[in-house]
């Protein structure tokens, strides 16, 4: 069977260093047949949360087998563990510091081990780049097809964090976070229909308040919007976005990422499950 | 034949969100041996114009048979179409919108389809994400050889806009404008050698002014002006530039993008049949 | 023998216009089956050092075989040369500016052509464009095996510059500066161990002023330090860096690329050969 060898990268490293050029070097003299693909290298500096969102978000289109590579690894050079974590589909190579934990929240099944196996690392390793020292080739061999279990023992005590929710907050309230803003400056909040299904029934008056504005409608497409006019919309990753037709929503609101949103339902209305 | 799928991605997603990586991963779900390449994913967005010079300027140095994605796609979720464009030696995926325009001007011939059949679109189609659930499925199967009849009904009424064009402004003169700056700070220009024959044979004295600077020189290359000197250019892209030795001409003159340049010749010169 | 050409990408040409996705173009039409992967197209633009380190800094974890093209090119259209440098395991295909200079430095080994063979360019020549006329379709030969014999004769006298050392500053001090700042903040100096194994011992007592801090330790590990503590620690690169935990000594230092690092060991120590 033609297997190509598929690697993903989603990591902090910007594009303006050779972070990543060294990395996909470290990958290809490993297994110079691979399709190397960057998912994001515009993580937020340090940031594990984004990490987190950005591979919870993107892994799944790819094809069963493809390894996703994801540092943010504002530890590197301490004790916590580098990781191999294995899906029914995919496996992830990370430092066990929470940036999967969006992931393990999608798999049912997986299986996590502690990467020991120091005969796969690039040598010597440093303190400061385990993405081109550990990550990089136990990726490339991982995509060479050895044996997740040649890396190391299964682990149960891995780190995972709860995504943040939205939470009640009195009556018919309920208080949601903006998780980032995106290129367009649509406002993802971390609030999805299962959070607040009346929001998107249509049915029940509500108000939700971000930054300077008052939104009383969601809409489905961006372009429903008169021009800048802020509304919402249940966007592509499964959240509420608070969003303007052709124009940045952070800019008009003045809100950006970790701001407030405050829901508010009309009284007698349920907020749903969440609140 | 060894046939290796080649698709390229335009867009105006940037690179710090998931979409790029979203996009990625379907195609790569259903043609695993691809190649995709990232023209780029910085035209400005919701400008349509924007992706119509990108993609103009970039196509044809790829070899026969690739599929060029073009999404700058400010109607996802309307009823704007989307579109299969085929030349003799391109495909073209891209919203019904006009940014094939440039493309369309530079084909002579090319075959419109209006893209209906659904069951190659990724499910559930999203309202406001068709780059990952219509289009990336669409340059997907294109590059896997299925047939572009397969898709839709061809179509006449395909949305075309004419790239602005430099215009006469009284005698001997023209006016031209801005399209956009590029990474070195050279202006480029909408003025084409055609629009303006005698500003290029250097035998008709003109004068270009642009921001806050007057300029009387062609040269022919970056490195024949003095510091700080800012003069005229024919560009790779086939423009009149605006740039200067080392430095950025918009930063020296002021001028950005939609800059309006105004080209006087003297007395009793010809400006060309633009004029 | 399955050979994968690879052609790595290293210039300032940024992301946001039409250059690379010409370039990449160029390279498929000749060697359809080349991998090509982008180093940074973020060199400073014009800044031939800044392009030096960044290929100097990663074309080794490439495998055997990788033509690097690197493109940083001021003097584009004008008499400087277009060159294939060769060593045991890479070849590099650059403007003779001196972009090569610490490639140079860490290969023995290494043949220089000007390459003078045009009927292996993009016809017709720009004065404007050479990564896209010259060196993409030079490197994409290469990348398909033909012989650098064929692209033009052996010279001695290419162009390379010392990479600034840091320098003896009086009794027991040696002046270093910041060659760059990376995405985390971090200030890479231009100080190896060679210049100042004083400072890595651990046995020495120093001081070290970079902007508005002094610094007196040395760590392993970047999360070794206290919140908003700024340390020195042996970088990947092989670099004294001044860094922050989870922080951007940039921001905290006040200093930038080109800043000066001033470095004084207590009286009677040594300061290593470089002092």
């Amino acid at each position: 069977m033609a297997h190509r060898p598929i690697v993903t990268l989603t990591t902090d490293f910007g594009i303006n260093d050779y972070f990543v050029g060294a990395v996909k070097g470290v990958i290809l003299d490993i297994v110079p047949e691979a399709a190397i693909v960057d998912i994001s290298h515009a993580v937020q500096a340090f940031d594990v949360l984004d990490g987190a969102l950005t591979i919870s978000q993107t892994y799944s289109y790819f094809p069963t087998g493809t390894v996703h590579m994801v540092v943010v690894d504002p530890g590197v050079g301490t004790t916590r563990r580098p990781i191999i974590a294995s899906s029914d589909g995919y496996h992830f190579v990370a430092p066990d510091n929470g940036v999967l934990s969006m992931v393990y929240a999608k798999e049912e099944r997986i299986h996590v081990r502690h990467v020991t196996s120091d005969h796969y690392f690039r040598q010597p390793v440093s303190n400061t780049f385990h993405g081109r020292d550990i990550f990089a080739p136990v990726a490339a061999y991982l995509a060479k097809m050895v044996d997740s279990h040649k890396f190391g023992e299964e682990i149960e005590d891995y780190v995972r964090f709860a995504a943040p929710k939205p939470k009640p907050a009195g009556d018919n309230r309920l208080r949601a976070v903006v998780l980032k803003v995106d290129r367009f400056g649509n406002l993802i909040t971390n609030l999805t229909p299962e959070d607040a299904p009346a929001l998107f029934t249509g049915k029940t008056p509500f108000k939700i308040t971000v930054g300077s504005k008052e939104i009383s409608d969601i809409r489905s497409s961006y372009a429903e919007g008169a021009p800048g006019e802020v509304f919402g919309i249940l966007g592509s990753m499964g959240y509420l976005e608070i969003v303007a037709n052709r124009a940045a929503a952070a800019q008009i609101t003045g809100a950006g990422k970790g701001a407030e949103v405050s829901i508010v339902f009309s009284e007698g209305a349920a907020a749903g499950k969440g609140a």
